[in-house]
């Protein structure tokens, strides 16, 4: 394709100002107080495809936050490409962590992006990776340089569970149809080794909450005669893994997929010092399910962690209190192979057996999803592998990542097409926590790679 | 005494709406938001000293809260009773479970309390309590009754470990000499069967911080392959117990005293139905200490038990992160001849080695106190004994109690004298949980029964 570096060139200030105005409405999903701010995003994100020169714009309503739909059609006969993102974020808090407000946005030069950094709430996840798409189109149109069809769908329930876009998915199958389907919302290796996320795992997110007395007691008077619930609490917690780290609920591992020697020799050889990781988060060692490296334990093999935890008194000072009740939001990672509904029931099944008398438990399922694989000999993966070829000089890695996109394995149930993941983040971004940042350098190289993926793809599928 | 009851009956609206009064200023020692409160709570406590016929009363600074002193002295040769309660309250929260508003007292008739309980947090503990006192001085007063030397001393620290109190004491043992200590700041087995708390529980409270990755991470990228905070802080917090729910601390039952089977038949002769316990608080089954009865593991067993737990996102909806930090307020009841400080240095020993590599723990003791036990053939429990009599026509009961009063055993170590523990609650008045009442049978009973105590006293030590 013609002049993409010096479209770049021309327009990054433009590209890098479009986000920092996307970036200042805070779209937290998960909590209804921002419910105004999550809608005005999908406007914004709207007019955005319109400007990018998409023929056919519109929101569509949907029981939850609304789906951003665009398309533009050159010819019937050629191929099309779906572009998914989403637009809402993930919470700031704890907001008193961040270096600078989350709904902010400031650029800062750091040691890994001397170019600078663009630091918010949703830089990289999903917004600032969304929008690389957007403005990939604007330079494909704008330079008459579309080789396909392309239509957008960007959400905004992705942090939630996309509930709705799956009903949306369902629904629409003539509307969504397509040949390959395009995301970016993971990462890679390094600037210097890029990489082409081929698995995900799925997930299973639930909600405990156990109850012993029917109101809060004072500690000297009840102590050691009722159960406290958050003792028992953390004794049930405690009891999901063994000494050897491994997830103690029966059936748990049935159906996960044990990668052979070979394979696990081939993931080996990315690049990654254990030292350096160590360092980066400040840990004097890392932990784990035995018998697995790092990068297989965050990977390849399901886990479980508890993501909160709360119960009695937790403001200053003491409080000699038993609290009434004790709760916790557990989430498990799951591999290929493993059913996330099915999963949740063998939560449920074996946490409420966990439960002593003088309590009682509730387990609530919050989402989920399954995981995914995608092949590297397919079209789509040859296209995105010879457009990082271009740009990064270099062939990408396949990887496997251990974070999840619950809506990936179901666009390829209902809509029968794999999909592509380019991410351009990487690790340190801090995705989901606070002083989330998106380097300039992967926003600009992410714009100038994508158009080259559609090039690509458009000359495979006529061979 | 001469008209106690017709003093009583004529003046008891009166001493209703002065409590109320009292009640509604939130005096939360524990929260700086209510300092100013706390202190205004000091200078109503001086002027009701003052009505009540002190003829010296003052607001003694400390650097917490500050003590409020008054006394009538008499005759020197006459015995002297000094009075300790706390104006200070327990924080009110979880606040949306109080049925009106905590610091707006009202009246409610229950089946327990056909004349009427007053709803307000501290009712019972302690400013209803401590406020009998001032209304039996002021009885006392009035009529020219007064049968000996009265001292008073209302701190506003006591739920909050009375640091500036122990201080205060030891700096002014001439100032507070007396001849027995009298606090009604305990319950008591029924409206039908009174008893006399002849043991206290010691106490040991702490805060722990389990601190793992440097920030909060994504647990997709991260989980399973760093140390979870929370998840390491539940494996910790569940090994302070084995599966007997004995306490696993090496040492820490080192120094418990054990009681003869004569003194637990003893104990278990006062009137309790584990069927209405267990009805009262809706639980299927108490849970405990092997091998104890439920009376004996909270008034003779020391426990441990989780006051609060927090870390990770406890908002609304979900966040998949893998929090940096996890905390919990411990406290462990102690019994007598352990020492809470040494208690507390065996926590910390042994909590920080159950910490795995891969976190680092921090144990910050924050207050304490020892355990006290009072004999009954004192002239002290005596003189209580007769007045109960009187005024409930029956005999108390002597009863070890679950609570702590940490100060106490540090007045006998410094002020040498016994500490009478008139305490006039119930179990349901719910005191440090929302919906704290005080009964007005109970709080009238109590401004009756207390100038007997004078009486019985001044008569005993004649003698």
């Amino acid at each position: 394709m013609q002049n993409i570096d010096s479209y770049v060139e021309k327009n990054k200030d433009r590209f890098i100002n479009e986000l920092i105005e996307l970036l200042k409405i805070p779209s937290v999903s998960a909590d209804s107080a921002f419910k105004k701010d999550v809608l005005k995003t999908a406007d914004e994100v709207k007019k955005s495809l319109e400007k990018a020169g998409c023929d056919h714009v519109e929101i569509c309503e949907t029981e939850g936050y609304p789906i951003v739909y665009g398309e533009k059609i050159i010819d019937k006969n050629l191929p099309t490409v779906l572009v998914y993102g989403h637009y809402d974020v993930q919470p700031a808090d704890p907001i008193e962590l961040w270096t600078s407000p989350p709904f902010e946005p400031v650029i800062k030069k750091t040691e890994l992006h001397p170019e600078g950094a663009i630091y918010a709430r949703g830089a990289c996840d999903d917004k600032g990776q969304m929008y690389m798409h957007v403005k990939a189109m604007e330079f494909m149109t704008s330079t008459n340089q579309l080789p396909c069809n392309v239509k957008f769908m960007i959400e905004g329930e992705e942090e939630v569970g996309s509930v709705n876009l799956g009903k949306f998915v369902k629904e629409n199958h003539e509307k969504l149809k397509n040949d390959v389907i395009l995301i970016s919302d993971t990462g890679m290796i390094s600037k210097e080794t890029p990489s082409i996320t081929t698995g995900l795992r799925g997930l299973s997110y639930v909600e405990v909450e156990v109850t012993g007395p029917n109101r809060d007691l004072h500690s000297g008077l009840y102590g050691g005669a009722v159960a406290n619930p958050i003792n028992v609490l953390t004794k049930m917690i405690a009891a999901l893994h063994d000494e050897n780290n491994h997830i103690t609920i029966p059936g748990f591992y049935d159906k996960v997929e044990n990668l052979s020697d070979e394979e696990r020799a081939q993931m080996a050889k990315a690049p990654f010092s254990l030292e350096d990781y160590k360092k980066a988060l400040d840990i004097d060692d890392v932990y784990g399910e035995k018998g697995y490296t790092t990068n297989e334990r965050n990977s390849i093999r399901p886990t479980l962690d508890v993501n909160g935890i709360w119960g009695g008194y937790i403001g200053e000072g003491a409080k000699t209190v038993i609290a009434s009740k004790a709760f916790a939001k557990i989430s498990m990672r799951l591999v290929p192979h493993q059913d996330w509904e099915e999963i949740t029931q063998l939560f449920k099944k074996h946490f409420e057996s966990l439960a002593p008398k003088g309590v009682k438990v509730l387990v609530k399922p919050h989402h989920g999803g399954q995981g995914y694989v995608t092949p590297i000999d397919s079209i789509g993966y040859q296209a995105a592998s010879k457009a990082y070829e271009e740009t990064f000089g270099k062939t990408p890695i396949p990887q496997r990542s251990g974070g999840s996109i619950p809506i990936v394995s179901l666009f390829e149930q209902e809509l029968k097409s794999k999909t592509i993941l380019m991410g351009f983040g990487l690790d340190s971004d801090a995705i989901h926590s606070p002083n989330e940042h998106f380097g300039i350098w992967n926003y600009l190289k992410g714009i100038a790679t994508i158009p080259l993926f559609y090039k690509h793809f458009t000359e495979l599928s006529k061979k």
